[in-house]
């Protein structure tokens, strides 16, 4: 279902994971948006506390002068920085002179190497393998919820690593926790690949990405992985002593994903009657629907409840009278679950269930069923989310291998247009120039190449790449 | 111990539970300062939840505009605000116009009221019982690490409730809570009551406070609670409708504590070798240190430490050859259990331990008690270090009931000293010009009046106040 933005607000509002905060672009994470983040969050550190990597928390302030250090690095979020002074608050505002300028992070590299910068010295303290979940800042002029916002939650990842195979294979395990969270979590079928010279992020080697074609066939990127080389480690002083007492420069990577995520699972599962969750990510996953008010029924259904809200986060939908009002609820809130129970019901000791995402199968369940039938249909839904964004990507990635079949189609054609590419920055600069609302999404990992040649400029390709509209 | 400042660097920074950054007045907090600070997030979290408050987040930016809106409220943070505008990066600094002048929060209460304004409508819908963890901002002047920032982490809870009882029972419920995690969870004694008028949070009825005296005998204050009546609740017109479909005001409270705890650790428990933790947040719990370098020996160590790792955070501290150097280390970072494991104890299947608090006691004990000593040493540490600053409390807390032995021996005692107190602000500020470096801390909500009269002034005494030095 393709969703305009005004259904967009009206779904997560509904919904109740959103709402508008009063600076422009910032927004509040109500409880039933902070559960989603709070899940994302403990999958993934999870994964990464495997890996080893420790959390960490570092400021949101920088001084100007550390970020300046970067240039190249800056330059790829100029003109995005919100610059802090301090404030006299008498009878008017008053600017103070500071000794310091202050910008909020929209990244926090320098930070992080700064502060590498000081404490590492030998190889035995590598590698280092850090991450922080936290907020940044894009002072950014269109915004639009989750998508983009001036002041937005992520997590990022930064690691050294004494030698440079190490960190690109980091930065490739990363990759790879990314593609599962986003298919297993989210339920999202993705694209992965390398970004092209061009898109990478300023000051990386490499950068690798996880982007989703949602149902309005715009890609949006959900997750980035980046190796580094030494350039941020040179920029900013970072060295250690090997085991012969020698200088060495370290390898590095960054890692991130953010709020956006949940736009995505918006874009892409949602229906008419209000969001879509997973199982696992579900602010509500079973919701407990009440036909009458007779006490038996209430005792029933508050048995079944106690039973299952030790182990699922449940929820009594009873603020109105009218059942259909209540079921109406629970499907704006996305909960996959609804448990109706009815004086049928309480006769015959079953439950009737109602899945969320094939509304008109009722199931009729015994008591003792219940923790079975879950089970499964947590596997049910997965499936059938993962499965109909699937079906998104895979009729709408057209493969080209020459300009004319290519410009024929892009006219009227939506969705990836999978190429080959030379991936050098005049071709893609030119390429930007005629197709201004597209950009090359990523290089693809897997997908063979069907020209030696690029179709734009005829110089070699290095590989077929993704070329799309995006968010 | 008392410990000066430079000391007091020289222990976060060697334990590696801090590290400054940048901008003046923020920090770092490590992987072993992070587990602190997350280990107290879990268990105020579950006590919260328990409550049924949820958690949110709101965003770091704040329109000026909305701020003013409460301007007794603003005041108490003037002049530590923090103002930003967007900016442009190109050759030059320079600022851009921006529509509206933003600041950082130093408080949420004005965007939790902004919030609660937009989505409270009728009765069914309270209790609000919401919480956020996240970093707030004060320009100070003077910053400590943990104990002073500029920008610090802390957890706030903002809380409507229809009547006024209801919301003034919840800030001592969560008052409660506050005593019991500071005693049981950071070992310290504790001295409790409410705010004088002057002290009170800005906009507050009532704030009630958990106060330490530290080593050297000036006071901490490490959570607070305040009651607010319906004073925001009026400011950012937050009403609903009650059963009868009257428009009714709720009242409100707030609360926080925040990284100022850790700095409250550091000082009440740290000794000449390093940062004492109590078992439950020590950063790491278990240190294992091998005495020899016999496969043996590290077979015997590694299979001990996979025997206990699932369940504590152990370490291996074998970075140094010296036994003495990895012991240091480990006392460096606190760590309250240290298991030594040398031929002798790999012979005898035995294993000697040596608890951080008394150095000189060696325990050697047999590998199948490890699990029952661990249990047994837990409690030891936690009474230990309570019952430390409990004797710091109790032997320079001063009672009197007249000015003239009061005057006689605030010269050269160095404690808290309580007093019959009138809690007029007219009384409460001319106390202020007389002791300069003195504050009251709080009224005592349990100990009795030992004179009807204020000492100050000779006004009826409302109760025993808490007066003394403070951070």
């Amino acid at each position: 279902m393709e969703i305009d933005n005004k259904k967009y607000i009206r779904l997560i509002e509904e919904g109740k994971i959103f709402s508008y905060s009063l600076a422009k672009g910032t927004f509040i994470l109500p409880p039933n948006g902070f559960i989603i983040w709070d899940q994302i969050k403990k999958y993934l550190d999870d994964k990464f506390e495997k890996l080893n990597v420790k959390n960490v928390i570092l400021p949101t302030l920088i001084p100007i002068s550390l970020l300046e250090k970067e240039k190249e690095h800056i330059k790829g979020f100029s003109p995005e920085l919100f610059l802090v002074r301090k404030k006299k608050l008498d009878n008017q505002i008053e600017l103070e002179d500071s000794d310091e300028i202050l910008a909020l992070r929209p990244t926090s590299e320098v930070l992080f190497y700064e502060w590498f910068s000081k404490i590492l010295q030998s190889y035995k303290q590598l590698p280092f393998l850090y991450n922080q979940w936290g907020q940044v800042f894009r002072a950014e002029k269109n915004t639009k919820p989750f998508l983009r916002n001036t002041e937005f939650l992520w997590q990022e990842g930064h690691t050294l690593q004494s030698s440079e195979e190490e960190a690109r294979d980091f930065s490739k395990k990363i990759l790879n926790i990314y593609k599962d969270y986003v298919e297993n979590i989210l339920c999202l079928s993705v694209t992965i690949g390398k970004k092209t010279s061009c898109e990478k992020f300023a000051g990386a080697l490499e950068s690798y990405t996880v982007e989703c074609l949602l149902p309005d066939y715009q890609c949006l990127q959900v997750a980035t992985s980046h190796y580094f080389g030494k350039n941020f480690s040179y920029a900013f002083n970072v060295s250690f002593r090997d085991e012969e007492n020698k200088l060495k420069i370290p390898s590095s990577t960054s890692w991130g994903t953010s709020t956006r995520s949940i736009g995505a699972l918006v874009l892409a599962h949602s229906d008419d009657f209000g969001l879509v969750f997973p199982f696992k990510i579900a602010p509500i996953q079973i919701a407990f629907i009440r036909r009458g008010d007779e006490q038996c029924l209430k005792d029933y259904e508050t048995e079944t409840y106690n039973k299952l809200s030790s182990l699922y986060r449940c929820k009594f939908y009873d603020e109105n009278k009218q059942l259909s009002v209540n079921l109406a609820s629970a499907d704006k809130e996305g909960c996959p679950i609804k448990i109706i129970i009815g004086s049928r019901e309480f006769e015959s000791k079953n439950l009737t269930i109602s899945l969320r995402f094939s509304p008109k199968e009722k199931n009729v369940i015994s008591n003792e069923e219940i923790f079975s039938f879950i089970v499964d249909s947590e596997k049910k839904i997965s499936n059938y989310l993962y499965e109909k964004s699937d079906f998104v990507k895979k009729s709408h990635v057209f493969k080209f291998d020459n300009y004319c079949d290519f410009i024929k189609e892009i006219e009227y054609k939506k969705g990836l247009f999978l190429v080959p590419f030379c991936d050098r920055s005049s071709c893609e600069n030119s390429v930007r120039e005629k197709f201004p609302s597209f950009s090359f999404r990523c290089i693809s990992f897997s997908e063979e190449i069907l020209n030696n040649k690029c179709i734009f400029c005829q110089f070699d390709s290095v590989g077929m790449a993704y070329f799309g509209r995006s968010y």
